[in-house]
């Protein structure tokens, strides 16, 4: 189901009950880029730590926007014996919810946009009608807005913009250049609150005039009016003044009451869905989800911890099925691990094709008609993919004993590391894990240096395993690790390059650190 | 007419001949963003100076994509007694050209997309058809790694990112692993060699191995063969190799080199137009077009001046039809400058309906039926309040003499500096006004101050005007300048608020500079 903008509001309630009778819920995002600085295969070293790699993603990734959320969630019928499915695919923008709200700047990468737009992407839904979200702390501030205009118009001032910690006691200062449009507004107000009529529409104005106004009424005609600002069909902001009794207020003011919080929803917005699925607690699973739920976290939810081991917790269980593809049993079974090879490969023996079906209502997918990057899609498929490694594990369709088995071998929110070497996964509110790097190299060299140099450099090593920091370093991983101390002892002499252990380089880097944190 | 990636080459004849013969040109863009940084009230200060402005504009706005283009060229014809119009509307967007290629990041602001997406702005046309284009150092980069990928070949050796300083004059250095698979090629190119085939393709494989096999070939047969990497239509690289006589070779050389510059021609992609709008030196007219011409000069041009007073020249002759309509003698005529308000108001009395007409093939716009914000018919509209304007200085529409009344009040390259105060233009290749502020004091105070107390604390001087500088600072121009001592006296002893005269404080930042400039 694509959900927009347009039908937001009228899909919510299908959305939280999908979530709620969910077994277990699949997600994929699309972004607009990937890395503002490092190209992606230096973003991604071979021998990062989870730490930095961590990092690199949180300074270096989020500042692109996650523009397509898909969501597919499952739920098994034990009568039917199979998966129903109701997939979503929910298009997402911050689209400004008022003159005031934060404008936000995300950055587009060519060549993601490119490859997206190659897959016939659509970018007029997402800019035209993506759904607007807001994280927890920017959903706060505009709560916090919202009161503090609510209580200031109760005493009869103007919008925040416009008051002053002097102007409530005193009656305005009204320059010399406004007194004259001032004095004719008054006038109006005398002759609208002596007369006959019921309202007075004045003509739009700056909103400078109009905190004059505001101040100048609230303290002529403390009772018995009430002004409000609207705007024209043009955007021009005016200034509406009626006669009022006090029954008449009050069903204005609750009627305005109501109109801010229905406000206040939507530009929450696609943030619901979020709090639904954290909610819940329920498993989620995800294809390579590391950006995915950082991009989650960061956009619709809260700050990202500044260092991976800053404490802290996920409200749902998180599971990767390229990491678990990637993991004893299914290793030796599966040979590509990228989304749309582990799809095909998984309704093949040994494995079983997956009992699904849509849910009525929902369009169904068909996956020998590949839709790939279309969240929607790729969340559909990773579930697939989820089921049939789950019920390879089990060896039976009984729901329950298959996800313990899932459980014992796959412990939650572990998260796969693209390309690195020898770490498999990062956990993701815990410790990682600490592989011995007794056997690499840190190596720095001129600029010109080719892999092939190094490959000559270490010629008299046997095997080795270069991966590239930047153009003047790289690691160099040994085969064996007695070979080191011979590395080390003839790189003495050389003027060309220069050879540290990992242990050095990581220390001297831990250093640095400190030197910087202190003052 | 509409130009995108897929007919850009068909039309390039069509933009180049409509440029030769023009009388002017009309341009506008339509940028991703406006501000990375401060506000756009913030950015556009109204007691900025031109250089000030420059350098804000430099810093907050070059990184937001200009993705459309338009053009409109306006040619008199005596006889018709009509200006004929060409129209082009351009989508532009840094495809990545190759597997090397910059991969362009640039910044989108949700209140520019989403006002661009509600004017039905197209996106997918954008990003999915957009024309590349490369400035002129980038593609000076281009010819070179193109040539001295060239060489290396004619060297018999592989793409450059897999060259050795150390390979060319010894036999490939193969490591261990790769052995085996480069001695089955040399076995089966040998096959090759004595057989009677004429091509033999290699599966695809990794880059590394393809720099070993060009290494390997070149050294083991120097002559007789053709070796080139190919992509299959899953974009894989694979080897072709190809048994050539000498006049074959050459024939498949020369083709390459053809391709070669092709794929260049392409690469430079937009940018061919605006080199010929650059040499035709004609007379370009825009509105408001200060961010224009920085956006048109750093994406497809040449890198900006770093300072606005760097000697910079520009090859074509500058008019802002904003700044046109906002001076004397049209001032006094036009009441609201915005391009939409000018348009209406360029037809009527005192002014003549512009004399034009599209030329035959080009679809001809409507301008009872507003097509605002499509960058090609802005480009349209802007030069028809251009003719008005020109036509009513020379009350004639004697073409020669009708322009050099225009010059004679509008110099060069003068462009519109909007929402400054005293100084109506930029200079863009030339010194600046300086305008007197001797009544201007910069003021700085808590951050829980609004405009009304500024007013109050300078109630005393009669009328001010107040340019908020950030939420602690703003430039308060009294209305008498004889009055700034006064108010600089009154406030020796507060404590809440400072203040310093315009001289003082252009003098504190010109000291700041300088010593931040030395080491
Ligand atoms: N000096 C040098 N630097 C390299 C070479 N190959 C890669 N690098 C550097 O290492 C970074 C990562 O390279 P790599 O993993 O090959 O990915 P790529 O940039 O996508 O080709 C590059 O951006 C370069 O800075 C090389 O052959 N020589
Ligand atoms: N303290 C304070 N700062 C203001 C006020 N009005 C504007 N500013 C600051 O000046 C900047 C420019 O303001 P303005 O020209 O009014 O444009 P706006 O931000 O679009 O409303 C704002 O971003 C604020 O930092 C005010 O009433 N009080």
């Amino acid at each position: 189901m694509e959900v927009t903008r347009q039908n937001f509001k009228d899909c919510l309630s299908t959305v939280y009950s999908a979530i709620e009778e969910a077994d277990f819920l699949a997600i994929d995002g699309e972004f607009s880029g990937i890395s503002d600085g490092p190209n992606v295969s230096a973003l991604t070293n071979g021998l990062d730590t989870p730490e930095e790699r961590y990092t690199k993603l949180k300074k270096h990734s989020m500042d692109f926007l996650m523009f397509q959320f898909g969501l597919c969630t499952f739920r098994y019928d034990s009568a039917k014996s199979k998966y129903i499915t109701k997939p979503f695919n929910f298009y997402v923008f911050p689209k400004p919810f008022s003159r005031t709200s934060p404008d936000i700047k995300f950055i587009c990468q060519s060549s993601s946009i490119d490859f997206l737009a190659s897959q016939g992407f659509d970018f007029n839904k997402v800019f035209g009608h993506g759904i607007p979200y807001l994280n927890q702390d920017e959903e706060a501030q505009l709560r916090e807005q919202t009161e503090e205009r609510r209580n200031q118009h109760a005493n009869g001032l103007g919008t925040p913009s416009f008051i002053s910690p002097s102007s409530s006691k005193v009656p305005a200062h009204v320059p010399d250049e406004q007194k004259d449009y001032i004095n004719k507004v008054v006038e109006k107000v005398e002759r609208l609150f002596n007369g006959n009529g019921k309202t007075l529409n004045l003509d739009p104005c700056t909103g400078f005039q109009r905190k004059l106004i505001y101040q100048t009424l609230s303290w002529k005609f403390p009772k018995g009016l009430h002004v409000e600002t609207l705007e024209t069909e043009k955007k021009e902001r005016y200034i509406q003044i009626s006669k009022v009794d006090e029954e008449e207020r009050k069903r204005r003011e609750q009627q305005k009451l109501e109109k801010e919080q229905e406000e206040l929803n939507n530009a929450v917005g696609f943030s619901r869905v979020i709090h639904a699925i954290s909610k819940s607690g329920k498993l989620v699973v995800g294809h390579n989800m590391l950006l995915d739920v950082m991009h989650t976290i960061h956009q619709f939810y809260c700050p990202l911890p500044e260092v991976k081991s800053d404490p802290f917790s996920i409200p749902v269980v998180l599971l990767d099925t390229k990491l678990m593809a990637s993991t004893q049993p299914f290793k030796e079974l599966i040979n590509n691990t990228s989304l749309a090879e582990l799809e095909k490969q998984a309704k093949e023996t040994p494995f079983k094709p997956p009992q699904v079906e849509t849910a009525e209502g929902f369009p169904s997918y068909d996956t020998a008609q590949e839709q790939l990057h279309e969240a929607g899609y790729d969340a559909y498929i990773t579930g697939l993919c989820f089921v049939s490694m789950a019920n390879h594990l089990g060896k039976t369709t009984n729901f329950s004993s298959t996800f313990g088995r899932v459980w014992a071998l796959f412990p939650f929110h572990l998260l796969f590391l693209m390309r690195i070497i020898d770490i498999p996964y990062l956990n993701i509110t815990g410790p990682d894990l600490q592989p011995k790097r007794d056997h690499v190299l840190y190596v720095t060299f001129p600029k010109e240096w080719k892999t092939s140099d190094l490959y000559q450099l270490f010629s008299a090593f046997g095997n080795i395993q270069v991966s590239w920091i930047d153009d003047t370093s790289a690691f160099v991983s040994l085969s064996q690790t007695d070979q080191v101390q011979i590395a080390m002892n003839t790189s003495r002499y050389a003027e060309s390059y220069k050879i540290q252990t990992y242990a050095d380089y990581i220390q001297g880097k831990q250093q640095e650190k400190e030197k910087l944190g202190q003052p």
